[in-house]
Parts: C-alpha cells; structure tokens; sequence
C-alpha cells in the first residue's frame, strides 16, 4: 500500500528504474474530462533524462502510452494506466552496486527492510519512480484548470546558496521554462548554471530549494485535522526522492516574527475576502483562504557523486566504492515539474473532496 | 475522513474545543500490551492547560477515561477509545468571533468550507483537539518502547530568534522536564520563559522550533514511495495547529552542502551497520537505516494576541476585533509532548505495517 | 482499522458488550444537516434489548449522548461522536465462559486470534457492538432522506421456514412497527411469534432472513469495480453477528431462470428510465438504475441456546457448558434496524462518493 | 478510489474490454516471494475466453507480461504491475449499443453515472476486467500456500437446476479440471455441459452457483467488525460481474435449523481444537476458526442473450435490440478460476493483517 496516493483522485505507481517499465493507474478522475497523450507527454518531456547539459545523460524518450480510461478525448470514469518503457538501461554501471551499498543512498535500507533489491540503479528509490507522478499530475493539473481555474507555477527557488529574488504572485510558465535551470531570476539563473557545471565537472553535487505556487485555489480546500492542505503537500513532497524539508508560507523564517507581525489582516476585497499579507501561505486552520497558497521543498545534493567513498558490502565489510553511472549533478531543474505535479495531484483530490462532502 | 490517521495503528479523533467532550479512537493496537489511565494521564499532564504562568490559563484537568479495548491492563487488540470532557469552557469569551473572523485563525477557512462553524474557541481548530492525539500517542509509544526499544525525546530548540543547544543522540526526557519551556540548555531556556513572559505581557505572541528524536528505531521502518517516514513524518507534524514547516535530518540547511560533504559514509559498526555522520536524520531513500531520527518542526507565532486587528464580519464588511479568550503566548512548551506523540503514532504505524509485509 | 467502516461517510465503532460504554465516530458527514439526538435515540430504542417478549430480557435504556460535531442541531461537517453507556451488566452470568469456548460463538477464534479475549459476553463480537452503528445509520438515513428522498425500508421476512409474503414496493414503517417481530405480513407474523415463544421456552434458537428495500435512489450510485453498490451491501450484511447469506434482487432463486426471462427490459417511464421488471434488484453492473434497491440477509440460529453442549475449555481439554445469560432467541426482529442502518451507511457514502467524483 | 482492492495485499486493476490492454498493480507483496509469468499464465488460461465451446468464442491469448516487481524470479516487495494486451475486438458487433442500452446489463447505469462510457463491449464492466485480477490472485495463492499452507479450490456447484454433489473436504483441482464445466460430480458435469450447449444453440443464457473451499487456512484470520473474514469475501464475490448471492457455511438453508441443530460442537482434536460439524464455513464471529473454509456465490443467466428484447435508446425512446458479440452462455466455467482468485486474495490480505497486528 506504500504507492498508493491520495483518496478519491487516486494514484498508484509502478515500475523500477531498471525494469522493464514504469507507469501510474489514475483512479477517481471526473469523467468527461478531455485529456490526450499530447497533454501527459508535454509534462514527461520537462521531467525527461538527458534534456540539458546539467541534467543525466540518460536518453529515454519517456513516451508515455495511455492503456484505459480515455475513449476519443474523454475520461471515462476509470482507472486511467499509463505505461512508460525504460529503453536506455546500462545495468553494468551498477554492477559494483551488487554488493556495495551507496552512501546515502537507499541501497542499505532496501536491504534491511525487504532482504532483497533491485541493485540496477535505485530501482523504486530512484527518481525515475516520478515519471508516473508526472504523467498522473498532468491530469490533475488539467482538471483544476478546467474546473475551478486553478494554475500552478514552480520554479528553482535557490541551488546552493544561490538564491533567487521570484514573486510568486506574478511568475509565469515561460518565465521558467526560460532556461535549463528553472528558475525565473534570469541573473541568479546564469549563476545557478555555472555552478551546477563545475559541480558536474567535479563529480560532486548540489542541492537547493523549489518554491511553488498555485493561485485561483478557491477557499474551503483543505481538511480540519490530519488531512490538512499543508499536511498532504508536506507528505506529498516528502514523498519525493531527495527531498528533507518542507515549508508552507511564512515556515522556518517566520517563526522568528511575533504574532502582531505575522498575522494576516483580513479586508473587503473586490468580489471576496481577502487577506492585506499572505504570511499563512493561502492556507489558514489547514484549508485554503482564496489566496495564493506558496510552498517550499528542500532537495538535498544528490547522493550519487563520482568520487571514491567509504561504505560496506552485503557482508558487512568495510570497503569503498567509486559509482559510475550516470547522474543528476543537481536534481533542482528536474524536480520542478516534479513538484508541480505533486501539487496538483493534492489539490485535485483535496478538490473532489471538498465536492463530495460539503456538495 | 479527515479525522482518521495510520494505516494499521490507526486513530480517529473528535470533539470540539467547547463542546462536552474530545476523545480518540485507536484502531489496530496489538493485543496483551500493558496500557493504564495512568499511562496515558502522565503524558495528558505535560499537554495540559494551566500548567505554567507562560501557558494558556484555562483549567481542565483533561483527566482520560478509558471506554474499551482494554481488559484488567492489556489491551484486547480491538478499538480502544478514550474520553476527555472538558470543563473550563468560558464561550462567553467568544461572543464577538460569532460574527467576526480573527485574523491567521480557522474561522474564515471553515465558514468558506462548511457554511457553518463552531464559533466559540476555535472548534476543531483549536488545540484543544490534540490532546486526543497524546491520548493515542501514549499507547503507541508504550508499544514501540515493550517491541522494540524506541525512545522518542522531543524538545524545544528554538523561540524566536533564541536557538538553544542540544545534542539529539544524548538529551533525555528529564533534561525536557527540568523546566517549563522544555528546553534541555538551561542557559536559553532561562532565556526563553523571560522572552515569553514579556511577549504575554505585552499581548503579542512568539513562534519557534521543536526538535525531536527517536533512538534505537530498527533499520528497515518506512516505505518507499508515498509513505516515506519522512513524508508521513511531515504530514504528522504538519497537522497540528501552527505549524508551518518540517525538516528531516540536514533539512534546509544541508541543501547548502555538497554531495561530497553531505554523504553518510557506511562502515562496520560493533553489531550493525552504521554511518559515520547523520546527515540523512536515520533515513535514506524514505526507509530507517538504524541511526537516530532527527527531525523538526515550526510553530509559527500564536495568532490569538490581545490587540485590536483589522478584519472582517460574516457579512463581508470590514470591521476591528480585539480578542479575549485565554491562549498560549507561544505554544513551544506544550507542543512538546504533542510532536512526540505524532512521532511514535506514524512509527508505531510503520513498525507494524514493516510486520504485516515483510514478516 | 477493522472498526472502520465507508470512504466518505465512514463511521468507526468502539466497545466491549460487557466494558464501560460503547460508540461510534461519524467523519465525513456534510455539514449543515439538522440532526438530534432524538433522532438517533428512536432508531436506538428499535434495536434495544428488552424491548418485547421475543427479545433479550437485558435492560439497557440505550440513551445515546452526543459529544461532538453538532451545533444547536446542525452538523458542523466535523467528526460526529456519540457514546452510549453499559448499565445491565451482568458478568457473572459469564464466569463459566472464562474459560470454555461456547460453541458456535467467537470465543475460540477471538482467544485464537489475540491470544486474550473479553469473555464477560462477548465483548466486540456481541450484538451489542452494532448499537453504535444503528446511531450511525441514524444520521446517513437523515442524508439521504433530506438530499435524495431516499426511503430505507426492512423488514423479517422469514423465521425458521414460515416466509411472510411482503410487497417491497408498498410497505411502510408503519406496516413493519405494527407487530414485535417486525414482519409487516401480520398472518405470517402472529405465527412467527409463537414459533419463537416456544424456542425460548425450549431454550433453543432459531434463524431467518430479513429483507429490506431502498426506495428512491438516484440512478448513478456504487463504482464498477470493487466497491460495486451490491458488494459494499454485501460486506456491510455480512459484517453483522449472526449473519451467513446476502442476495441481491433474484438473488440465489434467480440463477434457476433463463437470461430470456430474466432479463429486466427498459422502456421510457414516465419521467425517467424504467424497467419492466426488476430481477436486479435495482443495481446493473454494480450501480444503481433507480429502481428498488431489495437485499435480503440470513441469520443464522442464535449461537446461545440453554443447554448443555460439549465442548473444550481454554487448556484445550474436552467438557460440557451450559450457557446461562441473556440471549435473544431470534435475532431477527432487532436485526430489522440494523439491516436499515447498514443500508443507509453504505448509500450515504455511495451518494457522497459520487457527488465527488462526478459532480 | 472503485478499482483499489485490499488492505496490505492491495490491488489496483484497470482495462476496458476493447481498450489498448488490461491490467493490475499488486502492492504490499511480501518480498522474496518466487513469482514467474509461468505462474500467472496457468491461471489465466483457466479463465481464459474461447477455452471450450460451452465458453466465449472470442480468442484472446491473454498472455501477461510482468513489468515491475520482479527480478530473477523473486518478488522485491515492490508494486508487481501485470499487462495484458486485448487483441480480437470486434467493435463492430457493438455499433447498435453506441445509442442503446442492453436489458440488464451495466450500458445505461454507466452512462447515468458517468453521462459517457465505453460502449464497445461493456467497458470495466465486462468479465474481461476479471484478467488482472486472476493474475494478482495468482500471486496471492501463491503466497498462502507457501507460507501457511492453503489450498483453495473452487467448482461449479449447480446450474440452473443441475445440482451437483461434492465433497468440500475432499475434492482436488483434477477433479475440477477433468471436465470443460468444471464440476467435480461427472455425471451432473455432462448434464451440465448439455444444457449449456442447448441454451448456446437456443440463443439463450443460465445461471448457477460456484462453491468454493480454502482448506488449511490458520486459526485467528479476520477481523472483528466490520472486515470479518465472510464481509470481505461476500464484498468480493459480489463484485464479480454477474454475481447476485453469497453465503458461507450453512447460508441461507441453515437459517432453517434450530440453535440446538446448528451449533458446531468442539472438541480436542488431534493437534488442535476441532467442530464436530461445520455448518459455521470455518469463520466463527468474523474470524476463521481452522476448519474448512466454504462459500457459494450465485450467479445470474448472462444477460447477452442473441434475442430481440424491448429497451430504450440514449434519447430515452422505446426501441428493440437484438444483441450480437461474443458471449458466454453460461459464466460458472470460466467464473471458477475467478472465485479462487477473489478468496485468494481475501485470505492474503488477511494473512498480512493478522501477522502486522498480532505479530
């Protein structure tokens, strides 16, 4: 049960990194939605390996095959499965990995907890597991589009400790999709770029945070107590490979303000409340106020680095281990789409939550 | 559904801040573990109201009543519900929110939702609803300690700008204990209660960071996709009232680092296998790898404060409110034992769930 | 989590037959519906025991209390929790049952199973445990009354092998309250009464069906696959003590015809589409056509019965037991309300479900 | 959220009967588990169209392909995906039900739901969609009979008013498998085969029932309320297509007997605690009880018959159809390898529960 997300608009991936396939079953979609593989595909190809220099060099063409579901343009209803072929695998880069675990990789924990792994490449662990997030997150993305108007922006918010100035209120699509790196500060970009090359050219790599944005949320999203709108995005982006901290709004930086600073007055707005602050991050009481609802996930620098380390073998034996095989020196560019969908996947469902109950 | 959490150890909580009662549901327990009132009253205590001059004063002696699935001191393995009545319920306090929305509360977001709102106290919002979680969190810490050796020590480590300094691997429950802000360096706390005393003086309100750790958790607890332990760690911790941000381990701060910095070397411990550094807070690739689990939380500032605030009515006009009722002027102390008590819930949870699959 | 019951609407019971209280949680009610505790009680004293000749002598006044979730008389949309307390508690009726398995009764698989058991009459497996879900049931039927004018009607239909003849289409509460074995065809139903009367007096037990219909339900509820409306009123019959068959519509007989005369021919009603018969017993591929919803329930003969019976004791050792306590000799007249609660259950949720996922 | 089955062995099917392909996700497997497409194939050649010709004549290979979860012949404890390609559609034969709805079949309530739906074939609610789920029944059973023993066969019992004697206790998968109706009683089996035959040439249809017997299942499987062993398998017998009764044990004729007749006398077996009879099935209060596990489901005459029949059109105006397609005369053959299957993963997910539970 451990790849299965959300409650009525329901997913479950599959699939390892060096198997024969990935993919996603969408369970709960709306009918009647119009959604082709033209749509999914456009959101693979911003996630897809070997896209830019700073990326993998991985070639996969991540196309993505629409089994169920959809009849002439339209949801059905049904479980909507989509399939992805692994095509460039090159398992005897990992052959070393049989027997030595990487460090901070999920190699040991796989082992412990299961006695067994998938020692080609992370198998599940590894970020090739999201190629189904996405395609299943370009649905959800649709039908917050269509139903409500909802739109979802993220973007490379700082690599390292280069941090970018971006107003999430304003920052559009293209203004990310700008450069390779993602991120609309177009000066702090080139910069991210430079270092993200000589972090490659290095064999070592670089972490970051992506901030993201969803604007036209209506109010009333968002479940009182343990299904919390910051609760499922905080779980949703936990969930992703990388990934160790979450922030929504104000988060860490504001726990430094007083409550007379911090609080979020409320006003007439033209056609509904509105808020003169957004601190709350559009989410107040774990359910959407109408605003802007603005998250930040912080993605650790990629385990995988070209260098000779200390670990252990299967026996336990101390030994050390130079991977090969090939890597994102900087997760960052890629993780934007990712996070996008994960987004819209919480949202979708929390969505049709909201309709079913309160009606 | 909102209301339910866990997957096998599974709880459901309910009550209204001022209504008669709030209780919780625990569904999944194993049977025959030894679990008393008084078991769950000790932890009840270090949530309780009233407990110290920088705590809300509202008096509620929050005492459990046990109402089924437990016999003569075990536990018959079916549901275990727990009752709390409350007491001290002064709605009077309240008569002005009946109409108006405190700013950075729940009372818009639930009207939006639901058309309706318990207006006195907060209703679900209010965290008041936790202490059904501590209830819960008392028998799932029980169980982890009897099967498995787990200890969880939660702390403050930081309110406002004030960071304390402590060591996760060594701190222990009676360095918590040993004054009322629960901070285990006794030169910052001193600082803290003086920072928290003036800030309740004054009206206003301080936010701040609780850290906490689980030692001797067993590699293998975790699984691998959407119910990482950190992403069901962060939607633990992010469904609690106030908070707005979770970190695993290095969180924000190591996405500063370099891979060749930030990697966890493996080498031959004296009975398992351990790293070197912690950076990874005992998980990698969403899986425990035996090593301690560190993580934090941010509390943003209380957003009752005794000032006059702009806001609106029910009817959209605009208006002032200056709130009465009593409230925590930071809730760091109390949301000590509340954070370990969402900790052992999710890896009670886990350490069953690993049961169940892999035997 | 096996106490939990629904997707949406979903309830989740608590209580020992012979412990302080029992209960249950409604989460996922809309808001804004108008709910008493009136309205539960007259569904309680329905299934109260000691209510007529025919019945267990325990007196329990059942009186339900509500504890959260509503508001001068509405929902808040918040967990609903309601406890009714145990008074007529008898345990030393149960001492025998320490250590004897009665047979035919759960004591053997509950000691097998968790290694420890409520002995003192049954704990969870006793009929008392289904109090919380006639509560329950209370408020789903309110739903669909007050948002779809569904009407849920059942009713005993056979008892031991005297079958009342009963047109589902036409019977009315009315017609089922008339007489205390709650068969609406009053001939069949004096008969019954006596075959009962003389069970008791034999100290024997006996058996039966009871059919029950939903009149008005929307055409559009229940989902293709797994959670077909027929399945979840399958698993939700099923789940009551005592109960051992479920049809639906022809049920078992109707697998004696030919698809030519089974088959329920459509044509153009008039304001919507009928069917000319109804062999389907109002469900087609799982979901509703807007027809009447008919299901019927066997229970099998009380396991209770006051004579000696052999036996093994709790060492594993052959002897003879011979139950004393109070029992129903036929649970058929009280399992009237429940059938209809669990109906009600499992279409409330099934309507909820749908306005979720299909607007 | 409809096409999730399972609690810890979870399953997840998708597929239209003439969409690109069918399939299932199994998730929460045991790891290290010997799993071939070997064993899947013989499961779904038993089900497999076109078998005999008392079966569908439509040809379809079904052969499956294994995309994840597997390696070098063991499972990883990761979500096993399972493919299988639909090849001989013929759409054609379906034109005429584009715009009108088959009598008793799932056409208009799919499009009442969903206001769409895959009009070829019957969509999800085709027998076809049953493929995923025999594979993943296949994975299931073989867990069970490796790790605890259990052996589940299942036979056609009666059809129509053919009725067939077998020993539950006795009867072997040759048995079944001697014959092209899978009944064990040779003389019912060529009567049975006749009356098929002369309802296929006669353009018409039956019904009948399939009983099924897991033996060697523990002692302790099942749960108390709601997810009693007999609710969850009634909940998947009845979501099979066609499937309009369910009972266990004695079902529906036991409610005919007397307490003092129905009652399953224990004593001190030879190793364990046995019934002198088994009118209980083997599940005693929701929980299996060591004895053989028995169960009947009942199903409806198919509802394509080759007849001109009365229906409506899209437009709701009275019209005739005479269907065509391919279809099966009578279920029960093929629907027996499917109601293994269903118990199958019943008993798994029971199996994992009990042992994450109660350790």
């Amino acid at each position: 049960m451990a790849s299965v997300f959300g409650q009525i608009f329901r997913i479950s991936t599959f699939g390892e990194s060096h198997g024969p396939a990935l993919g996603v079953v969408v369970d709960g979609c709306p009918p009647r939605l119009p959604v082709t593989a033209a749509d999914i595909q456009v959101e693979l190809d911003r996630r897809r390996p070997g896209q830019s220099r700073i990326t993998t060099q991985r070639r996969e063409a991540d196309e993505v095959e629409i089994l169920s579901g959809v009849l002439d343009g339209l949801t059905l209803g049904t479980p909507i499965a989509m399939l992805i072929r692994n095509a460039d695998q090159r398992s005897s880069d990992y052959e070393e990995m049989r027997t030595k675990y990487r460090p901070s990789h999920a190699d040991f924990t796989y082992q412990a907890k299961y006695g067994i792994r998938a020692w080609q490449g992370g198998g599940r662990a590894s970020a090739r597991e999201t190629v189904g997030r996405v395609a299943a997150g370009a649905i959800a993305r649709k039908l917050l589009q269509l139903a409500a108007g909802v739109e979802i922006v993220a973007y490379v918010r700082r690599v390292a400790t280069l941090e970018a100035s971006v107003d999430p209120a304003r920052v559009t699509r293209d203004d990310v999709e700008a450069n390779i790196v993602r991120c609309p500060d177009t000066a702090a970009a080139d910069k991210m770029i430079a270092l993200i090359d000589e972090a490659r050219k290095d064999g070592d790599s670089l972490g970051g945070v992506v901030e993201a944005v969803a604007r036209g949320v209506p109010a009333g999203l968002g479940e009182p107590v343990f299904d919390k709108l910051e609760a499922d995005l905080a779980k949703a982006l936990l969930s992703l490979p990388a990934c160790k901290g979450f922030e929504s709004g104000s988060g860490f930086d504001g726990t430094r303000l007083r409550g007379s600073q911090h609080n979020d007055a409320f006003y007439k707005g033209k056609d509904r409340i509105r808020t003169r602050t957004n601190w709350s991050g559009g989410i107040q009481g774990g359910i959407s106020n109408g605003e802007d609802i603005v998250v930040r996930a912080a993605f650790k620098p990629t385990a995988t680095i070209l260098r000779e380390q200390e670990t252990v073998d299967m026996d336990g034996n101390d030994t050390t281990l130079k991977p090969r095989g090939r890597h994102d020196p900087c997760v960052l560019p890629r993780a934007v789409p990712i996070v996008e969908a994960m987004m819209a996947l919480v949202l979708a469902d929390h969505y049709l939550r909201q309709r079913g109950q309160c009606g």
